[in-house]
């Protein structure tokens, strides 16, 4: 089973990093980009014998421990078979 | 209209960066996880007078030419309404 972990910044947090990438595809002529922001994603592999409860649970907890931030950062998991 | 764009290395691109995470969450007790690869995240805001097609050919470009290498990158793009 997998898990997909999606990891963004909080809304009201400043992104410096999506800022500049921004300013570089306005730059490259990217001009119907308003805006960009930048966040992590990580795939966990988890053993078969998990069920996707025990497999939410287990990606929802690495989430909120290790992967974010959860002062400014929310994230996001998707269970995939 | 909201592009969101997943940047994750090839199949086989070593990680070790996912590498040192999963070690992290070994040693914190996730035994259930057996692989953690880590990618990258971007949500791009497009102009309102965009069509869907523009915007999907936009986001493609912007992650082939700058958001990813794709000679050790895979990328995926989702528009969103």
């Amino acid at each position: 089973m997998k898990a997909k972990v999606y990891v963004t910044l909080k809304p009201s947090v400043l992104d410096p990093q999506g800022k500049a990438i921004h300013h570089s595809a306005e730059q490259l002529g990217f001009q119907q980009i308003t805006d960009i922001r930048q966040g992590k994603y990580f795939e966990l592999a988890l053993d078969d014998s998990v069920s996707e409860t025990e497999a939410r649970e287990a990606a929802e907890k690495i989430a909120a421990d290790v992967l974010a931030n959860p002062v400014i950062e929310d994230y996001r998991v998707e269970i995939v078979q």
